[in-house]
């Protein structure tokens, strides 16, 4: 076997998951909704299963599909994206970014990749013949500067990896800093992979801007979005690719070949969600936010030390401003295996250096849910 | 963009269907059926998205599915599979090939692969850093001899590439080849990746034998299945990853990385198809070889010659012994855009020394679909 991928451990989402399935605990781990998602839309995915296409559809997704994504976008984003030649509907945006990284990286080229960072950019860079470069984000503000950009980029460097709102940090990245990226890529004539899946899941005062849309980057960069993030349905694996002509069509080779083509009835029924969302965009971020607010106020009151969340389905914990003498990966398997509530270690989303003292927790969840997570994990300490 | 996969057009699959689609022309070209497929499975699909769940699933496939794969080989090829440990779920059976080819694949790798092959094989073999070396099979037999694989064995080979019954061939190999075969891979320390999607689409007195039962084959075979084909629901892209614990690991993690997971709703509706199987097996191929002799038999009134298929959904005319004076790709050119009927020119299924003459057919249709592209093709010549 290759080792790029034979040598890595499972995913820590699926170590946590798997331990909570098997110990029944709280999941407070992997970002995904322990409510059924949105039933309208669901309707709409069961009525394509039963009398809609269930055969191959267009290679790069339906047209009904890839308009409704342009809609959105437009709508929301304020881009301007041609759906004929510049979208392309994907399997989940895991494939999103498998068919970017293996579409684009040649061998050499140096792939910028921030830290903490979802842990399949990685093994993947390194697969399609990239050589990483990591910028180390660190608690609690996980910002980039200039100074960390200037060691970064290099003459080789040909790619940067941005995930905003990112996820574990709950950031949304404010206008001066996308400016300051935007402008080292266009100076080194960078192409930006934007893993932007997170961008309804924003709260209060935060705005998402997408990185496409600052001066230059409209024709180099690429833009991942994800159904399963817009609409709580995780499981149902849609996600989409744009970019310019030049670079789609190069992604659309890939999803070709990675998997050629995404379920016909899922994306019947996200192309009827985009078009009929806006009170779904609306509602969704503001009964987050208030469990997101129930999860922190619960977790301060048993001592807790909280990180503020701006945007995602997560909310960090510092364990160490908390009293807690343990590290984060330990506190967690102690967290699981003695109190049964699964949590995400950050130090496994760094390669290098890792921060050891954060735990990240899903607040996605019913308040039941949530009240018995802080209260296993306040038995943890 | 990285050449390999950016420098390839669109699959020919797709640019006929695409052109059929656009002219409003009938389509035997592209592998689907034309009816709905089994409504009880769909009917599954529909409670679990309105009833079941739609996150996360297992990373490799719902246990209730991988159970349901394990059961439904050994009853109908004796393969004794540990789904906690040898079954793999996939986003589609083109996601679980490249899975097997990121996986396994080192650079430098010989990987034989047997021409016409389906068009992802080798730019996937190419972009996992391997080195292709092709087997040339011509109709009508398009059978391999010993002497094609001492020519093709080197001391460089590491994986060998078998799709059985082969697409576009509809050949399904009789034992004595399939155990040449497996002799070569147990002399040289070959793994095979064995591309059985068509495994239940066999007709009259053919017999489908899986490599992996073969002596010697057992570790070193990867077995891939697809939902799809086997339910005639091509556009669910539900596929198997069937292999020794030790060469599912890496197949595990390639998956993880290419798309982490596959819908569960639909996982949970071909679990139940699989356990409930008995007279759609029975029945579904009985309803295909009626359709591929109606298709045989009016082609043949039409003056075109038919080569014999006894499996698959594929049925080859040979145009040269037709008397049809056109290659085949011009020949399917012009069918699709002065007679209104698609097809695939085989000889866009080679890469070197193609075979021009011949034309596949899709027969898994409704009569009149079949009746139209027959009169059509009778046009075109
Ligand atoms: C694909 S599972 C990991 C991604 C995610 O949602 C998470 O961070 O929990
Ligand atoms: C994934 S489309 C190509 C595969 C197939 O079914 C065909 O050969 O038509």
């Amino acid at each position: 076997a290759n080792p790029i991928f034979a040598n890595l451990p499972t995913t820590i989402f699926e170590e946590m998951s798997g331990l909570a399935r098997e110990l029944g605990a709280v999941n407070l781990g992997q970002g995904f909704p322990d409510d059924p998602g949105p039933e309208a839309i669901r309707q709409k995915a069961a009525d394509a299963v039963l009398n809609g296409y269930n055969q191959y559809p267009p290679m790069v997704g339906l047209p009904e599909l890839r308009q409704a994504v342009a809609g959105h976008y437009a709508r929301t984003q304020g881009l301007e994206l041609d759906w004929g030649s510049e979208v392309t509907v994907t399997s989940g945006a895991t494939e999103a970014l498998a068919s970017a990284f293996f579409a684009l990286i040649e061998p050499g080229d140096e792939v910028i990749v921030f830290q903490p960072v979802y842990d399949a950019y990685l093994p993947l860079i390194r697969r399609a013949g990239g050589a990483p470069r990591l910028v180390r984000l660190e608690p609690p503000h996980w910002r980039f500067t200039r100074a960390m950009l200037e060691a970064a980029f290099t003459p080789r460097t040909r790619y940067v990896v941005l995930n905003n709102p990112i996820n574990p940090a709950g950031v949304v990245l404010p206008e001066e800093d996308l400016a300051l990226l935007a402008e080292f890529c266009v100076a080194h004539d960078v192409v930006a992979i934007c893993d932007e899946v997170w961008e309804q899941v924003v709260f209060g005062q935060a705005r998402h801007r997408p990185l496409m849309a600052f001066p230059g980057m409209r024709e180099r960069t690429v833009k991942v979005g994800s159904a399963g993030k817009m609409f709580g349905l995780t499981g149902w694996k849609v996600g989409f690719l744009m970019a310019a002509p030049k670079l789609s069509h190069a992604l659309a080779r890939a999803h070709q070949f990675l998997t050629f083509t995404t379920p016909p009835n899922l994306q019947a029924a996200v192309a009827w969600g985009l078009a009929n969302s806006e009170a779904w965009f609306r509602d969704m971020p503001r009964a987050l936010e208030r469990s997101r607010d129930r999860l922190g106020e619960g977790l301060r009151r048993e001592g807790f030390s909280v990180l503020p969340t701006q945007g995602t389905y997560f909310l960090n914990v510092d364990l160490k401003a908390s009293g807690v003498d343990m590290a984060d990966r330990d506190f967690a398997l102690h967290a699981v295996k003695t109190a049964g509530v699964a949590s995400i270690p950050v130090s496994a989303l760094y390669e290098e250096e890792p921060v050891t003292s954060i735990l990240r927790l899903c607040f996605s969840k019913r308040d039941e849910t949530l009240d018995a997570g802080i209260e296993r994990l306040a038995k943890a300490r």
